[in-house]
């Protein structure tokens, strides 16, 4: 990929600008419908930027960077034939794109918050094409990024993507309910921010499976019953029942 | 505490033990009833042990750190009476404890793993004891391991110890999930981890609710519905939509 265009200058396209300008990647262009946002991030990379359809320069790549709901219409702007276009949405499909270019997919599977530092090689990318040839140059593209890229289809990105809501989206909302209960018993949040860290330390170890601890995991009905009775919120004892209940599936044969 | 017998040879045992070797604290005697684990962690820091009731030294301090469904038989063994007894569980009440001696309760909220490191000073310590001279020592001598002690009665301590499950145990479960989905769409556990590790770092500095993303909390009823679809499992699209229900409770009113 000689030449880059990012459209987008939210935290995806913060990170991805970021990236590609560390690995010597190109970007000739921001393109962002708010023009204070291209600025920022154009000018923190010394790379120009516009919110201008009409000044959209020629480019072998364009990276859709933004929200699900505005990638259809961004994909409209892109009056180029002899290019490629991808968005890094991991829900939407490559059809979404519409345009008489090539169409592709670059998909970083990470939680992405603006200005804090995060290890690019560590993000897994997921790659998808119309053909084989771009597929490979975005393959390319992104291994110079990351160490661990994978082709993948729609379909299967799909799935990661829920793989991510389960292990990321849900797993913050917990810490949520965590806080909540904490606020009960009158102790800062705090106490268990440690405790988070090295649930999910371990995991970079060893196995889900070989994590699991806790009364579920050990069939412990009493402490259980206890906990049952201390959840006022019908729905959050509906969720500890079924959160209970899928563990000790999970070792029924233990 | 001039003198602290450890009773019990588990993955607590093993790290309170090294947390108050670590910290100067005279620990005399390891018991457990199992000779050979109370040998193995006896011998790693030159302590006495032994799985004979009978040879149980005199202490100021008892600590049972056992599985919580062993420690009332284990509290009948120590025959002392001017002594304190504390356990470590987060979900017994101090009267578990059965003895003419003085009660009491130490319990560190962490997911313990022998022979895994920890800094023990971030480990929050949460104490209770029936007098406040006893409740005073536990609180000095939790404070030469940890930045963060607690003085809790057995009520906050239950709910503080399900917060716990909540934000450990069904945390670790998710994982699980993730795992699981990753297999079906034939890529390694190996491309969550990054973002696992991201998700529990970010709520270190940020509160969950700053921190919550996903379809959920941005109200995107077609990834939503995409996903749902996608779950072959009655009960696991039950557990999705009770999860995004939550999460979009929390943020009805943005």
């Amino acid at each position: 990929m000689k030449s880059v265009v990012i459209i987008g200058a939210g935290n995806v396209a913060f990170h991805l600008t970021r990236a590609l300008v560390q690995n010597t990647v190109n970007v000739r262009q921001i393109f962002n419908r708010t023009l204070s946002k291209a600025e920022e991030l154009g000018e923190s990379h010394n790379i120009k930027f516009t919110n201008k359809i009409s000044e959209l320069e020629k480019a072998d790549l364009y990276i859709i960077a933004a929200a699900d709901k505005g990638v259809e219409e961004l994909s409209h702007y892109i009056p180029y034939e002899d290019t490629l276009v991808v968005h890094t949405s991991g829900s939407l499909s490559m059809d979404i794109l519409k345009g008489n270019y090539r169409k592709g997919v670059l998909y970083p599977l990470q939680t992405f918050t603006k200005n804090k530092s995060l290890r690019y090689e560590e993000i897994p990318f997921f790659v998808e094409a119309e053909n084989k040839e771009d597929e490979d140059k975005l393959f390319k593209l992104a291994d110079r990024i990351s160490n661990e890229v994978h082709r993948v289809d729609s379909e299967k990105r799909l799935k990661i993507h829920m793989a991510g809501v389960w292990t990321c989206n849900f797993v913050n909302h917990l810490y949520q309910i965590g806080q909540d209960i904490c606020d009960e018993a009158g102790v800062p949040f705090d106490v268990l921010r440690p405790l988070i860290k090295e649930t999910a330390m371990k995991v970079q170890e060893i196995s889900p499976h070989d994590a699991q601890t806790g009364p579920a995991r050990r069939k412990d009905e009493i402490v259980i019953q206890k906990h049952l009775e201390s959840i006022e919120d019908s729905r959050m004892q509906q969720l500890y029942q079924l959160l209970t209940d899928s563990i000790q599936r999970k070792f029924k044969n233990d």
